[in-house]
Parts: structure tokens; sequence; C-alpha cells
């Protein structure tokens, strides 16, 4: 019989590509997404697309009593971290009840495995590089709310036996990406700057050092690894390993869209100063492939916003905390 | 110029207590209280009190614009730890967003302290004495959510100078106690099934041990804990430092009560078999006085319901899942 998984956030950047592996390894894939982050031409051809958002109680047991589901590929979220300190309630609404949702649906349908794309969010300021074994210490409203739906998932495995695997992805960049979003993901927010010929804009004195990982050398491994028994009930840092400062992105960005760039350093914010991940654990259990370079996916990425132009970003509404919010956000 | 506390949480039991004891330094003192395990009866005279949730933003902000507040002291809770797995979603929403809704108005109404009772439940298994420093495993959605919220303040207080003191009680029984509610306190529970004529319920073999807090050793001292400047941005353990098995605490409460008890033993369920905490910290501060002894705490107590009487309690509605549910909870 065909494996049926839902991939929540499907049309979104990181579950589009997941969809699209789980159509490849013949999965029936259902996609549920609110297009709050997502776009209807990410969804995979072969997905079955439902819109409507994880928070909708009502529309989660609808589909679990329509559908046999085998797997919770769980990708729905809003990943702005830095934002997430303005609009805190939306965030653990949008982020964690919305899990919650999918756990209680998980667990009363006897879901095979419930696969959850945490975020390296979760460790805050600690010695790096960061270990799965680390406690956590979220330094921000959206890593606290995805801590806490871990908790709650290993608690619903010990209490309930539903199965879990849980990736950390970190800086994830590449084609399908929402580029539109000026409160998140770096490498959009250039590329996007760059289309419409903007100066590039830099949080502080952008010697800041992340580690960003093209999306193929994410997408696959999550699709993949409902099938990796050894998996089960783990926690995964996923992402490369190669530290760069976000004035040498700035660079190599335009280097990829082929654009001379210039920099716009605004006011320092809240944010972690360094943050890599060691990723042994991950490579033992899914001995993934040769990382793509940064030079690499920067150029695929740079063709595919080319073809798809730029994009401008609404403004979040309702912020519910204007104090010390950055200048640019108000 | 009076000081203004919002005590949410007043009508119900250690809440109202902080309540009294704030009149009683002269605070004027807004409750705010849905009822949902509260009494109006609880309400001392003297405060203002408002019936309705801390889920309802549009509720709080009006209270805020309404009345100057100074202080927050954030009790509502349902607290109901064994059934938190059984209710995830609302345990979430009613604990966790109620509280971000407050620590929200509490950052755009510049409120001089955030005064939050957090609960033992945070640390889960751990090596006891349980302590402050030790890092939080919560074991069951309720603990998960208190921690949560301790993050957030403290998330709050870096990101926007909110100034909180955060104390975990343990186990606290005394007049004014919900006995009305099948789902948690045991002291409660114990004194309304022999109020009945009912034999005492007790999960498992009845070895699991608490040290049970008399509410008089902890009330003034979350109520005083404002005006404590050392206590600023700090966690404390709060209550009694003596185990009592639950067995031995049936035999006091029998005592109590002037009754012969019969036990009924329950299967086991999933909780914490040992939690007892360090309160050096508390102590080296506030230093509280001497604390109140179980038969002497049981014994006000005992008054105190046989003058109230046995309460008959309702069934939680709805139970999200229902797997592995206890027999006496179904």
């Amino acid at each position: 019989m065909q494996i049926t998984s839902l991939v929540t956030g499907g049309a979104g950047f990181i579950g589009s590509h997941v969809a699209r592996h789980l159509l490849a390894l013949r999965h029936q894939v259902i996609i549920l997404d609110d297009l709050s982050g997502g776009f209807t031409s990410n969804v995979p051809q072969g997905a079955i697309f439902i819109e409507g958002s994880i928070t909708d109680t009502t529309l989660i047991n609808e589909i679990f009593a329509q559908h046999h589901i085998d797997y919770i590929y769980h990708l729905a979220a809003y990943a702005a971290e830095g934002l997430s300190h303005f609009i805190r309630k939306f965030n653990y609404e949008n982020n964690l009840i919305g899990s919650i949702n999918l756990i209680n649906a998980a667990v009363n349908n006897n879901i095979k495995k419930f696969i959850f794309t945490s975020s390296i969010a979760v460790y805050g300021t600690q010695e790096l590089p960061l270990k799965e074994l680390q406690k956590p210490q979220p330094e921000d409203p959206y890593g606290i709310a995805k801590y806490a739906i871990e908790m709650d998932l290993d608690n619903a495995h010990k209490m309930f036996g539903l199965d879990y695997i849980i990736f950390r992805p970190h800086n994830v960049y590449g084609p399908g990406q929402n580029i539109g979003d000026k409160y998140r993901n770096v490498v959009g927010i250039f590329m996007n700057q760059i289309s419409k010929g903007e100066p590039l804009t830099i949080f502080g004195d952008g010697n800041q050092t992340r580690a960003f990982t093209y999306i193929d050398d994410v997408a696959p491994y999550i699709a993949a690894s409902y099938a990796f028994a050894k998996a089960d009930n783990q926690i995964f840092n996923i992402g490369a390993d190669t530290e760069n400062t976000v004035n040498d992105l700035a660079k190599e960005v335009g280097v990829a869209m082929e654009r001379e760039v210039t920099i716009n350093h605004l006011e320092q914010r809240e944010e972690v100063v360094h943050a890599y991940a060691d990723h042994s654990k991950f490579t033992e259990i899914f001995s993934p492939k040769p990382a793509t370079t940064l030079a690499q996916g920067l150029q695929e990425t740079a063709k595919w916003v080319t073809q798809h132009g730029a994009r401008e970003s609404g403004t979040f509404d309702p912020i519910e905390i204007t104090k010390n919010l950055p200048k640019s956000w108000q």
C-alpha cells in the first residue's frame, strides 16, 4: 500500500522541497499550508494541496478523518526569529499551538512517525560547535516555542509511544525561498535587495557568522528519514559546516547575482553573534553526499531569483510590542 | 501614591491568599479570574474583582488602559499536572498564551515587576534536592508550559528590561483550596473524599513522596516579594522541607478530619516519584518564619473544609486524548 505523508508548510520553502522528495519516494503527499509565507507555485505537481492553518483544529481533524496518514512532516512555522520578540503571542499561537494540534492528531490517529523541523535557535549562546547533547537555552520566543514543541514531542513519545525525529536545521537558502519577507532569511533579503537595485542592509558590523546551508543538503534527508529506524526519537543538527560572516555572504551574493553591491549597516540588533553546529550525529546515521559550496548554492539560487524577479515585502501586522523594534522594521 | 497590583487567579487558592496579603500591605488590588477553578467567595474584601480570562487580549488591554498597574502577580493557571497530558492544547492556550498576553501588557505598560508563580513541575526527575541552578527538564505539558513562560520572562527582561521574580512552589494546601477538582491537589481530594464518606484514592502504591506546603508559608512571601530588590530577576523554590509519602498524608488527613480512612489503590500513573526542593536561596533572601507542621496545617485546612462541606467535581471537557487516560478520569 502506498505511504501517505502530510507535509505542513508544504507550499513554503523547505516544506515544498521535502514534499517533492517524498513524491520521488512514491509517497502520496498531502500539503497543508495557509500561504502566509508560501506560494501555490511552490506546491509540487502530484501533491494534494489543502489551504488552511495548523491552528485550525477542525480542519486538522477533518484531514485525519478523510485520509489515512502514515507520517507527519511538520514544517509549518513563521520562522522570523528576530521579529519573534515583537510578535510573541502570534509566535506561540502559530508555532506552538499549531504544533500541539498536530501532536494531538498524531496520537489520536496512531501516526507512525512525527518528523519535525525545529531550529538551531533552540541552543541560544553556547559553547561552539553546538551539539545535540547540550541543553537548549533559547534566547528568543521563536526558539522557546521550538524547544517547547521538542519537549512536548518527547513527552508524547514517553506517554503515548509516538515516535518522532527532530531536525535542527540552520540558515537554509535556495530556490523556492520567500525572498519577499524583510524579516527573515538574509540570503533572500540580499537577493531581493539586489534585484530592486537597493543597497544590502546588515544589522551591526556584519562580523556575525553563520553556516549557510543549501536546500539540497537538507530536504532530501528530512524526506528520507522516515525509513531510518536508527533516527527514531533522536534529535539531529543538520546543515553546512562552513561558517561565513554576513559581510562575506554579501560579497558572495553580489558575485552570484553578477552585480556590484553596496552595504548599508543598520544598528546592531539582539541576536546570537556566532552559531555553528556539529553534524557528526547526522553524518553517522544519514551518510550525506558532500555539501554544496556557498558559491554553487548561491549561483543556483541567483538563477532562480533572476527568473522570478524581486518581491515586495509586506509589513507584519499587528506588531504586539514596538519598544526596541529595529528602526527598519517600524 | 497607592501601589496598584493586578492579581490573576485571585479568586483561586494561592491567588486569593496573595491578594489578601497585598491588601494588608495597603496595595490597591485588582483581581482577574475566570472562575474556572476559583470562587467569588475567595475574593477578599476590598479587592476589585474582574471576571474574565487572561486569554482575552481585549480585556487585558482594557484593564491596563483603565488602571495604572505597578505590579503583576500572575497566578492564574490550570494546575492539573497529571491531566495536562490529555488536555495539551488547553494547557498551552490557557497557561502559556494567557501568560504571554500579560507579558506583552507588562512590557507595553512599563510595569515595575512581574511576579510569576511557576512550579516545581519544571524540574522533572532530577537529582534531589531540586536546586534552582539545575536545568529544567519538565515531564508533562503543564511543566513545559511553565518552563516556556519562565524562559519568555527572562527574554523579556533582557530585551525590554522587564523585571521579574519567579517562584516555584510545590504541593501547596490550605483553607480556600478547591477541593472539588478530582484532577489535582491530593490534600483537597482526600478531604473531599472523607467529607463524602468515600475511600481515599491513591495512584499506585502510595510510596511516592512530596513535601506538602501550608499556604501561610508561601503566600505572604510572594505578596511581599515586590519590595525585595535582591529577588529581582531571580528564581526561587518555595515550600516545605519535610517530605511525606502519600500514604502518610492519607493517615494524617484522617487524623485532622477525625475520621477512620480506607484507601483505594488505583493503577499507577505517569508521574515523578520523589520530589523535594532545596529552599536555601529563598531562605537567604526572605528569612521566613519557621514552617507550619503538616499536622497543624492539615488541622486548619480540615476546619475550613468541615465548615464548607464537600464539593462535587465536574469532569473536564473536552479531553483531547483518551489513550492511556487513568480509568478513574474516564
